[in-house]
């Protein structure tokens, strides 16, 4: 796979996806977000990935739609983000972790992306912002939905109606990131995402993200009745007689995802 | 409008209401319901308001029920806010922001109306409680749906529960609202409220206020339908080209709400 | 009752439900469960209980399942928790103040029974983890509902995904629980819990933990129309009348539950 605007590398199991358009803060285009759904398909057939990182090249993590798009989408044409109502949902289903790598600016649309990922990382410093309301745009591709259910309802109020920049720090008080130094940034993150893809079963990760998904509209004991049968579903399984195993031999796992 | 229990300005978009009962802690009265009710529907009619805080006169910002009024609620009577079932819930339509300066002790119905708003400040050193157990009554007005929404399903049972006071800085840390210095408090909280009322795109506000409301009982899917409908809807409107405009200007914006 | 793997007491209107396997760290087996069930239901239908408090004797709270247990769950056998489909979801609808005092680390399903609880204690130092993606199981009894309730998807995400260990203050930082000093530790919550017993109304107890529980499925309109009802029904109550008049009264509550 070639891409352009994104860059793709695989390092033990865990699948590093770079926007790559520094000189323009990895400012959004259509053709990132194509490229970002090749990529991100590409990741989740692979059976060696079994983590899934999302990070910008240079000194932004992505800056929001790029400008020139934005201006074309207040013309006639019927193309581009604006008019097609493009989706992000789909990241929501993914049944592999995906950890957001902040490494600096998140703005609009890239803020958007980060917060459909598991986990999110910010580098100390590194500004956020959901500008909508200084547009006069709305709150795009359910960031009005995810943003209350991950910092509450005032919080994402906050952000949302008033449009500020928040900092890193800020974002961690809140909930919305983990922060990290600036210094060894992307290598911190990968370490905690070489974990998540190697000391755990992707059988059992999958299951869980799925239990997590469902349980957002579940009652309790719908929630419970699920964990049952997965739980009976686990018997036999070779990631369970692994995950015992390698415990009482005090050894790294060997999951096979079965 | 003459008011008699609460005193209503308007100054740079932002509608400021304050009880005005100080020599009762701004103890709740029918009248002072009535007023309120009054006083908001005056504030979102009038089109140059565009951001509206509560605060209360003197030392609290609002005590709770009147012990009076409690008292004459454990007889016979099928009148007052006892017996009525009167609600508060539509605070939660109102389509600008709603900013609660905390500036004192807010106790029962005082806390309620705080968590209808949409931002809430608290000075240091206010005290906040919710002391139904200790009553003998029951939660409130919403605030057994509003508070574990805020601040998570084990605060809410802690503060509902136990009845206990808790302080300004622990409410922070729990995410109920920000603190602020006591010290020039009010101004503070008018600061970011004149930021809400001035920088930002009425109609944005109003769209996402919106959002926000339906997201809580939507799936991420039909939360992002309706975020593509409403981005389509921003095209073309005057709030969206005068967002981008006074963006490439790097001047004030001058946002109509159309 | 007499109860050989947990110990049971009562004072001063507080029940304290004790996990008695200290050279297994509490590890939790069918017996165990039998009797926590057993405990529990006297504790409800004992009128001199207003508080219960769930702990472990020894360094831990619960280490997990029993790994003899856990062993055999991987056999062909259709007895025990892993066939069963044993569900904790009943203490969710105990209609008195649960509280966990994790006094030391809780695991797997022992860190279920602490979210099952309204209230949670942690001691400083006390380690956490839900370690199923590092078993090769899934999330168990209900995990996956109750933990991003409480702390958030984000949260919740990362030590399901990930199976990691989670301290004391993190624990805290993230709303999963309240953490106090190590040493006199047992006696802090038990402090807490004897003023959730006697300091509140048990009808006003049992009606608010209602209402939280039913809020849950609830639009704000139906729940203030539960409030509005639940406040009709107060009047006259013995509760409600005790619970003003020792108020005016300044001294310390009598109240029956009725």
């Amino acid at each position: 796979m070639d891409f352009k605007e994104l860059h793709y590398g695989v390092a033990e199991r865990v699948a590093v996806l770079r926007f790559q358009r520094p000189e323009r803060m990895n400012a959004w285009t259509p053709l990132l977000e194509t490229e970002l759904r090749q990529a991100l398909a590409l990741a989740e057939q692979d059976e060696d990935v079994r983590c899934i990182v999302l990070t910008g090249a240079g000194r932004a993590f992505c800056a929001g739609m790029d400008m020139e798009v934005l201006r074309q989408g207040d013309g006639q044409q019927r193309s581009g983000p604006l008019a097609e109502g493009r989706r992000y949902a789909f990241m929501d289903r993914i049944d592999k972790p995906l950890v957001a790598a902040i490494n600096g600016a998140a703005a609009g649309v890239g803020l958007c992306l980060a917060l459909y990922c598991d986990l999110r990382f910010v580098a100390a410093g590194a500004k956020l912002t959901a500008p909508y309301a200084r547009r006069g745009l709305v709150a795009e591709h359910g960031i009005a939905w995810l943003l209350p259910r991950l910092v509450g309802p005032m919080h994402a109020a906050d952000l949302l109606l008033s449009g500020r920049t928040l900092l890193a720090d800020e974002a961690e008080r809140m909930g919305l990131a983990h922060q990290l130094p600036a210094e060894g940034f992307l290598e911190a993150v990968l370490e905690r995402a070489r974990d998540l893809a190697n000391a755990t079963s992707p059988r059992a990760v999958r299951t869980m993200k799925r239990q997590l998904r469902e349980a957002r509209s579940q009652t309790l004991l719908e929630a419970t009745d699920v964990a049952d049968r997965e739980i009976a579903a686990c018997r036999g399984t070779e990631d369970f007689r692994e995950g015992v195993q390698h415990f009482i031999e005090k050894r790294a796992p060997r999951f096979t995802g079965r």
